[in-house]
């Protein structure tokens, strides 16, 4: 904790007013969506600027003091909760979009614009900013580069990182680094650009960012199909990819379906059920685009890995389609999900799977699991629903000991333990189901570098 | 050099006929298409795999003998130069194609792999390698990650790291590490993969690289454009990549086109002579494609952005435009060039330019300076070339004295002293240009990370 002498600095270094310790703060912004912990910072600061973060660092080295940094808490990690008596810098008042330049398509954030801010100010220039998730309302721009946020649109449009052309950064002894200045051709060494995205807060705090919008895309049409069998996701995967250019590839099952449907917000999307569900979304370039679309259906379903289908006939019709897949994470939130966030190569995805289901039914008899994900990037979300008569600890301690298994498949079919969430506090003891003991010496290394004294976020990413 | 119990080490590390010490294989092997430098290995080696590179490297660290990786030897900022008595690792032998994943469209290569064979081989499976320059022929893949190498195709491809899926790395202590493993998503800490990518050799060797392929495109048209004034050429560009998906957007002067013509191979592409010249090229997705092309034509010729210009009516024609372009480099080699390759963010491109030209008019008033690059990526390749009765050192300096002006320019747009070569040995003192003081001095922590010694390609892109 800090003594009142160091409080009283942190009041000279920002404004009283921005400098925070009551009960109320210290439990919003210690915590993110990560329901596991319990949030003990000693105080939440709002700087305003890249020189108060800067400032801030400094006073944190001299006085040895952690921080985390705090975006839209969003997190599903635990990659920005404070239990220690950390400071938590929020970018909360560092919101504001400084430039934006038309020829090279780029805007220039505060680390605290919220994604949809972003998204709708590049709509606003005829333009595009394609990353987008279930948090955009609320998710951060440093939030989301710091941990290489996904999302749905990713088999198209790639994660966060291929979207940022320039970063302003803060590191551990408090530094001001400007990487790659928008440019789109730079190879002037170490690309610390990307060395930064989605290092977790671990390096130093990414206080500005410079974004590559894009062209927006034709008209969208989506499709929700029904599939009997877990192999023939891959199959409708490798027949639509052919001849269409997909924006989304999603799946989810029946039982992540009903807990969307319970909340009465949404309809069936046809009335056959079946155990899982596509949705796939593609742009509609020219007028034969959805017989395209029409005709690979017939054909998926010829093949028997379809059992029946429907095709938006409007924007508000794709919007409602969308909401199967999209509400799913907050319809289960209720029941404290225990989530993992498991990628492998798509190829690997059909094995992967089988092996995977036949663990889960052996190890979870008594636990509702939900499946749904990403699966045009061989990334599946498994969550896995905690029963209301098991306390939390339990069930913590049940997934745990399950994990172990889990892993050991991602670890053969040499997946990622962390897809897209990042790893944080919550799977910070698991990374090297991914990384090797060599490498993760070599990432140790490198957090030295940049943050010799160990305050940037401590214990986040690596113990 | 190494005394004989080394050389003899080396033999029994690597097959007798797999190290070099003759005269021919120093010379050929110890230098790149950079022509300022005098060739001094002691050894050339030849491993066939992983493992004996790794083994390469803990004998150079028990020894302290300092190693260069040797692909295609096509750098332009002699970053894989051996001047020293180092010995020079070339990938010539480890040129296998070992496994292309149909589903996940990914090739992995040895480093050794020629980029016109990756090219070749993907287009045998229907699919496409879409970074492409004019070393193709010679270059390799693992000298490309190693550059981060772009080249013709950026404003619509991005440059080689876009393509990267994973990586087999030495480490300058010999350990081996495995990165991204050709995952789409994997969020697991600090992604090395990157970091090696545009890191010129200095933190360890690539060995292996999962390449991502993706389909062809369809059908493409060139268009050759004469631009009478530089202010026109960003015009152009703004006015077609509005309604076309541009494939390349490259520039040229007319002092390169008559480098060019003067070999006899190619002709003029129509009769009007103009200062410089747009070559773009576009994928005609469908029948009314080339008349929207046509239709920006007219456009801009009534703007008076253009003089004249043509549209290839044949893929022969186009591959003849495209040489117009593409032969610049060759045409020149004679006159011994001194190679700007500098970049500036799009939207500053043209007051760039024309303060550029101010400054090689007024300070190379007796030189040929020859202009061309990938402007759609603000990416500018000067060239001057060096007059017959000049000798090659009272040249290169000359040239350095005014690269002080040049790149106070580069600096003051906010630019990169080197987009797409590297920094190599050539640029190693021009660094400070694009990085500041603090971001050099953490580029050196890392490198001590990974090598701590100093023992892989020292020298190169850090003095």
């Amino acid at each position: 904790m800090l003594d009142p002498r160091q409080i009283q600095q942190l009041h000279s270094l920002l404004e009283t007013q921005r400098v925070a310790t009551d009960a109320a703060t210290l439990q919003s912004h210690g915590l993110d969506w990560t329901r596991y912990y319990t949030p003990a910072p000693a105080a939440v600061v709002f700087p305003k600027t890249t020189e108060e973060v800067a400032a801030l660092v400094r006073w944190a080295t001299q006085e040895k003091v952690a921080l985390v940094p705090s975006g839209g808490r969003t997190g599903l990690s635990g990659g920005a909760v404070a239990t220690q008596g950390e400071v938590v810098v929020s970018f909360d008042r560092m919101n504001a979009i400084l430039d934006f330049n038309p020829v090279d398509r780029t805007v220039r954030c505060q680390a605290g614009v919220v994604t949809a801010q972003l998204q709708d100010f590049a709509a606003d220039q005829g333009l595009y900013y394609p990353v987008d998730f279930a948090s955009s309302g609320s998710s951060q721009i440093g939030g989301n580069i710091a941990t290489n946020a996904g999302g749905i649109k990713v088999v198209r449009y790639g994660m966060t990182r291929e979207w940022v052309a320039g970063l302003k950064v803060v590191t551990g002894t408090g530094e001001v680094l400007e990487l790659n200045q928008g440019l789109a051709k730079n190879n002037t060494g170490y690309d610390f650009r990307h060395l930064f995205i989605g290092s977790e807060g671990t390096l130093g705090f990414i206080v500005e960012a410079t974004m590559q919008l894009t062209r927006p895309p034709a008209p969208l049409s989506v499709m929700v199909l029904a599939v009997p069998a877990l192999a023939g996701i891959m199959e409708v995967f490798n027949a639509f990819r052919q001849r269409l250019d997909l924006t989304a590839f999603e799946f989810f099952s029946e039982k992540a379906l009903r807990h969307v449907l319970a909340r009465g917000q949404v309809q069936r999307p046809f009335e056959g059920e079946s155990d899982y569900y596509v949705l796939l979304e593609f742009e509609c370039v020219n007028s034969t685009t959805e017989e395209t679309a029409l005709l690979l259906f017939e054909e998926c379903m010829e093949a028997g890995w379809l059992v029946d289908g429907v095709l938006s006939q409007s924007e508000e019709q794709a919007r409602a389609l969308w909401r199967l897949r999209e509400d799913i994470s907050e319809s289960i939130t209720p029941y404290r999900p225990y989530k993992n966030d498991i990628a492998v190569r798509v190829s690997a995805v059909p094995p992967f799977v089988e092996a995977l289901d036949a663990v889960l039914a052996r190890e979870y008899p008594d636990f509702e699991v939900v499946w749904f994900g990403h699966i045009g990037d061989g990334n599946l979300h498994i969550n896995v629903l905690k029963p209301d008569a098991l306390a939390l600890a339990g069930f913590r301690e049940a997934c745990e000991r399950v994990n172990a298994e889990v892993f050991a498949l991602v670890r053969r079919f040499g997946g990622s333990m962390s897809a897209e969430h990042g790893v944080g506090l919550l799977k910070r003891d698991y990374l090297d189901v991914t990384r090797s003991p060599e490498d993760i010496a070599l990432m140790r290394g490198v957090k030295a570098v940049f943050d010799p004294l160990g305050i940037m976020n401590p214990g986040k990413l690596l113990a």
